[in-house]
């Protein structure tokens, strides 16, 4: 009864979220603040207008793109507390070059959908986002894993010089996921350069507000990349489902016709207004996202102190081993402590646990797990 | 940089939603009344909820799943006003029956990627919901569309021939889409007893609460029949995007396996807390459906006294046509006086309008424009 193509598929397994007992959830990488209460403000008055929510949402998340412009525009494409020009990203970001979707995997499906194929490998490096695999399995393209270099930083020249040989498009996550290790803009400027310009280069920005970089300049002088965005970090809209894609206008056309393709409303008529609300808080936002980076690098230096081998991170997440003790007996001594990290069986990351930055007092109750053991 | 894939994509065009004035919108098969009012009291205790939000949603959508079982067993299946016995359904509904995603294009869509097969066609109506041709298009499936009979029915003798030759699945809509007409569940059971037990035979009954029957009631009898159904019609929750399947928990388990390889977390956590709550208000839902029914049989009689020729609609719209007059001509007419009607262009059915039914003041606004006329 079944289609060949679902025995090939291979779930994703997302963080898990047991019921058995309360955790600090520590495991998925979400943000341990609530999103800006302009969202319950804009959902409320969405609730007024009787008709709304029986009316087939706009499409074409028309508004919602017009705000989540201005925010790029107005933070510099960064909510990191960075030193900001007035016109750090050096051009205007308009509402045509941006793409919605429910969260940023749904937006990465259509990238895969749209400008990857069977005949060419997509170049991407060995340890990433664990759903590029799953998308090339669904769509059926190869791939061409790189490994990482000895410091686990992304291997740029070698995925260049592999883009070159098969003429093939690039994807990678930057901050890269798990590692939270990033390249610079001009470390990927100068990929860009040498990667094939008939072919899409996309870079995965989910974690980038938790750094000091980020890639949407490139786009005022390259048209073949696409910058993947979500609100489900920094912005604190796990649970809402919303990201987007940042390109130049023909790149978004494309993207918007496979969508109207497949599934016309992807983005709900709640989520358009509660997005678009987030974008006009930026103080909100950047404070949440300070808060975070402090946790972050207050967490790095406390393992580095006892001894921990911690990856520095750009992310809002922290990718440390502790030699002589299995990744998986950290992950379970601290879950038996009422804390969830997550551990990946993945040979060659198996002793790393990654752990999400919380609050001041979840990363407290961290710290003293990790002392406990 | 596109993909071979992408060159093969036609885009679904969906009901219009122009912006240059107000106009009364009965050209997309949306509800005229607000969901229920709980709805609002769900949404605004969700978002009480301060970490809720920046969460994950439960990606099994465990709560929602089971309300959608009570709801089907407390309603026999069927909003209208039919007599309903305590039992009506004959079993009972449990929530591992339930496939949830975003708006029922999406659960198609799942249904189409986990069952329907390049190496053997889809036997479906020829005209039916125009996105499962798009659905075909996207997966590559063949298609063997059959002809409706002179009376615009659907040849389900033809249909179960076609299937048994080819051991094919089957899709139709019930009532379909844009005839309005349905089946009777004794009609759909004589092709199902006929049809490949290999194949699942998927009936989409998106409009069924505004008939008088439904086919959940073979899920006691047979194994491989696939019910899908929406929130945007009788629900009056287009705007939310949620729509479902039912099945035997086989079935449901494998929609489950091909979500969770493509997109874990397809319903956000408003819209799952906001359905459960629709779920719990039986008799506003049921008060909405039977003003509907009022509506439409008061459109069909004043249509037919006007000299129209009427399909027998058992769904929230009436299809139709006047002899000597354009179908286009009709929708171009009713919308310079402000009402928006869905006229096709497709060959075969290019003379007639589809009229979604409003509010009794709608419909007056719709009556007295077509008189003018």
């Amino acid at each position: 009864m079944f289609s060949k193509r679902y025995s090939r598929l291979h779930p994703y397994v997302p963080g898990e979220q047991p019921t058995d007992r309360p955790y600090i959830k520590l495991n998925a990488n979400e943000n341990p603040f609530p999103p800006s209460p302009r969202v319950k403000h804009a959902v409320s008055r969405a609730l007024e207008d009787r008709s709304l929510l029986a009316r087939y949402p706009d499409p074409d998340s028309t508004e919602l793109r017009v705000a989540i412009a201005e925010f790029l525009n107005n933070t510099g494409g960064l909510l990191s507390d960075i030193p900001k020009a007035k016109n750090y990203l050096g051009f205007k970001i308009t509402p045509d070059m941006i793409f919605c979707g429910n969260g940023s995997d749904e937006v990465l499906s259509f990238v895969f959908c749209t400008f990857f194929d069977s005949d060419r490998p997509v170049i991407l490096p060995e340890f990433t986002y664990s759903f590029y695999p799953v998308y090339c399995g669904f769509y059926d393209i190869p791939m061409c894993p790189v490994p990482l270099g000895q410091d686990w930083t992304l291997d740029a020249d070698r995925m260049v010089s592999e883009a070159q040989k098969t003429q093939s498009p690039v994807i990678f996550a930057n901050p890269n996921a798990p590692t939270g290790l990033a390249l610079t803009t001009w470390e990927v400027k100068h990929m860009i350069e040498k990667a094939p310009r008939g072919q899409v280069f996309v870079v995965d920005e989910a974690y980038t507000d938790f750094s000091d970089q980020t890639c949407l300049p490139l786009l005022a002088e390259y048209d073949n990349i696409i910058i993947v965005r979500t609100f489900s970090k920094s912005l604190s809209f796990a649970g809402m489902r919303l990201g987007f894609a940042v390109a130049s206008p023909h790149l978004i056309h494309a993207l918007l016709t496979s969508k109207n393709s497949f599934n016309h409303f992807p983005v709900d008529v709640i989520t358009q207004r509660a997005g678009a609300a987030v974008c006009e808080d930026i103080p909100y936002c950047e404070r949440c996202v300070k808060d975070v980076i402090e946790e972050r690098n207050a967490l790095i230096a406390f393992l580095k102190q006892k001894g921990w081998f911690v990856l520095d991170s750009k992310a809002n997440f922290v990718f440390a081993k502790k030699e002589g003790v299995a990744g998986k007996e950290i992950y379970g001594k601290v879950k038996e402590r009422g804390i969830l990290i997550r551990h990946f069986d993945t040979k060659g990351i198996e002793d790393f646990v990654r752990i999400t930055i919380g609050t001041k007092k979840q990363m407290d109750a961290l710290k003293a797990a990790l002392e406990d053991i």
